[in-house]
């Protein structure tokens, strides 16, 4: 059964119908809207729909969940499947789903399918994220919709009891949270060294010497930036653990909560590891590029042609040489440890890692 | 207990035996049979074997279960584990476990193992996927199934109840049928660009000049023929929602199903994007190699010789520098965000995207 | 309740409490320790502990669990949750939790909590592995548990039954035991094959011409020996398979057990193959560095002065620029189809590939 008749409703009647099951739609004007669901869906007044189901889906709003009270009579011992999401990040007191259950106390109430777009529903789970978060007090009612998931295309999750309503319902407003900081950090700091560069290398031999050096900014300065970035957010990575343990040893107790902002700091480390590594790879590749561009073969061959007019057979440096080697080698070694870092981070690795070899690792 | 004596019924009785398992295995003709089980495994007349065991794999052909029905008396109550697979997809109108129980409503059965073959069986799941799906509409058989695939170091997989017998005996039929079009799609595209790459520049040069440019076949044909398939194929990745959404706006509905060959195009968008990427990615690596080459090398020699014999110092052209800047870094940033977008595909990066965050990087 | 008053039992109890749990701590000696747990957790006598808590954590270790015994009285029908690990792999005949289930007949045993860290109990699971593994005989009790880790923000995992609590328990005390042995090969390769370079291309023209090559040593010497390595350890992979295939066609028969040194070659091919995998990407970013080299870009400089001085045009060797040309874009490929092979090797890859998709791609 589902109550309401908005897009999910429709989309999960749609869905409901094609993966086989026998659906009743029960809306408050089923001759009006009876023509937008598809013709396997009997659409009828609520209290009809609701007698010949035992599964109901209330997709309407929190703010109408009210107007059900007349249906409480048939509604006793049914199973009412919560799909509703909110519009702001814990914006009242108690999730729907426990809500609708305090309303509906005779009722076993599970909360699912919030986490799935009405897109999603009706043109089945085919990329993206496949899971169905659901939980519930009661075993039985939770493996129910559960089964519905999985015949459904979905990946159920069980979530556990009802406290994790709240925390299920939230997750469809979240967008990428722990990146807003590291990602504003990592372009105020590119921002800020870009500018250094461009005055040392483009700015700075203008005004002393008339050099037009405009060439280099797309990719000698970004160049020059990116590992300045990287090194700065490498760095504050590991410094909120030694500031943790600083903080440790003055409190003499490890059992003190940190403040406020080292919390957020220490939480967001994963992220600002992964934008430093970003930015090391993206030098890696701007570095491998430049002997492709075509002022470093003008370079090459304005220099050629300066030494045989003036028939000088060897410019061999040979500091300049062993500069360039180790420069580029231990480049290479760092990068190369950093990918590996990079890698552990993927939850489908870390997952497989114990803490000691986790932290080994790190 | 295992009825059977094939490849898969040994493997099963070996592995269940190593695992610290009592297995009594019932056959047709225990004497003769007997040799090819490990000492560990006890070899009966199948009614024997039945009465002895509680849980029962049943590991023979599909069209041999009804020469179990004189086993039906000592049969009930037990549980039936179907390990079968078939030869083809959707072979049988119902999976085989639904006809095994169909045989046996005296009996719980199970479908399990079936994803798994005789080789990771016998020698223990060492790599690859060690999910062994498991779904039977009797929960206390499910789990009793999946403690034994537990111990004997596989991963069970919860998937529901009998009806998702028939979508398990497909699976491991599937040899990577998502890629089949887009890789023939993605060869009929790179053959179409590199012929004519080819008679551009290296047919088209020896009939008007007789130069020979055949040098430039494996590394510079290739390398200006891949970006032109990562393009068409990027496009490809769009385009089907574009129509789609034209669809719906020509129909005024949402809820029409596309025509099947638009729904086949929007299943395959995700493989379509990968193999964009795979192309742009090989793209990058050709052209990080173009300066390595020995042909890269004379030509440069060729021309600081030649300027230098001819005593022009300088052969700097302003536009052709920018040109080159530009189309790299460009380059650069275009690898990158196509990056992001293939680490997102990875299951368990998608998996732990809510579908505003997903829709948000696509 | 949590019994015990270590580094564990106290991270426990901050955690529970912070979860929103009701904590009463069950210490010999409640009056010294109390200030040492948070003030949300009552700190009592163990006896008056057991009796106020259902769910009891015992946070103590495995020697001192008979000292419990005086309180097998109030024991009785309680959940027992065991934590403990181990300080060596396999150390004691049975389980720690096996041996708390033998102690306490009339409790119900659960293992779980043990493979993470007093720290991420601590600090709350940020990053890394966030799995509890839990096992038990009681479906009931391992639930309950299950639900309480959820609430603590880790994810449950089912292990089964109680006969995993050796598995779980030795868990933690891995140190990435499958990759030791690869590495210490690899590093054996790689020192063998980096000497005999080393005397190729340094030693030898020093001694018979005199001249100083040193410069090479970094990246040329590193870079000729990564290619070697990475052939060999490919060739380690597909070798074991060879021979078992071998050992199975001499024995004439497939049930016969590989000898210990086969089959633990067998299970190490895939960290052999990523090692390789490692080795190969190393030597394609070294030898994209080649021409980046100020080394590089002098000899360049030289001959083309010296060309020019002798006022030779051109120095076109259509052999050498065929060899280069055909083996970058062989290389290339190769590297494609390795990354490939390293992409199915990521867990969340491989399960959701079925064992003929894996083996066609391997």
């Amino acid at each position: 059964g589902v109550l309401g008749s908005g897009d999910f409703a429709r989309s999960l009647a749609v869905r409901l119908a094609c993966s086989g099951f026998k659906v009743v739609v029960g809306s408050r004007n089923p001759k009006r809207k009876a023509s937008l669901f598809p013709a396997a869906a009997e659409v009828t007044c609520q209290a009809e729909a609701v007698k010949k189901a035992d599964v109901i889906f209330v997709a309407i709003f929190r703010e109408h969940y009210s107007t059900l009270c007349d249906l409480a009579d048939v509604l006793v011992g049914k199973i009412l499947v919560d799909v509703s999401n909110n519009t702001e990040i814990n914006h009242h007191k108690e999730s729907n789903a426990e809500y609708l259950a305090s309303l509906f106390p005779a009722c076993t109430v599970v909360k699912a399918f919030n986490v799935v777009s009405a897109w999603t529903l009706q043109s089945g789970a085919r990329d993206g994220n496949k899971q169905v978060l659901i939980c519930s007090n009661n075993q039985e009612a939770k493996r129910i919709v559960a089964e519905i998931a999985q015949v459904m295309g979905f990946t159920p999750v069980d979530m556990g009891c009802m406290s994790s309503a709240c925390e299920i319902e939230n997750i469809p407003l979240r967008l990428l949270p722990a990146w807003k900081i590291p990602i504003f950090l990592a372009l105020g700091l590119f921002l800020c060294f870009f500018t250094y560069n461009l005055i040392r290398q483009v700015v700075h031999p203008y005004i002393r010497e008339q050099k037009n050096k405009l060439y280099k900014i797309p990719i000698e300065v970004v160049n020059t930036t990116l590992p300045c970035v990287s090194y700065v957010m490498l760095s504050l990575v590991y410094l909120p653990g030694v500031l943790a343990a600083c903080s440790q040893l003055y409190y003499g107790t490890k059992y003190r909560r940190f403040p406020d902002w080292l919390d957020q700091w220490l939480q967001h480390r994963k992220q600002i590891g992964l934008l430093s590594f970003f930015c090391a790879a993206l030098h890696a590749v701007y570095s491998l590029c430049l002997p492709m561009r075509r002022s470093h073969r003008y370079l090459l061959i304005e220099t050629a042609v300066k030494q045989a007019v003036e028939k000088k057979m060897t410019i061999w440096v040979e500091e300049e040489v062993w500069r360039m080697e180790i420069y580029i080698s231990v480049g290479i070694i760092a990068l190369g440890l950093l990918s590996l870092l990079a890698i552990t981070s993927l939850p489908s690795i870390a997952n497989s890692l114990n803490w000691r070899e986790f932290s080994f690792i790190q």
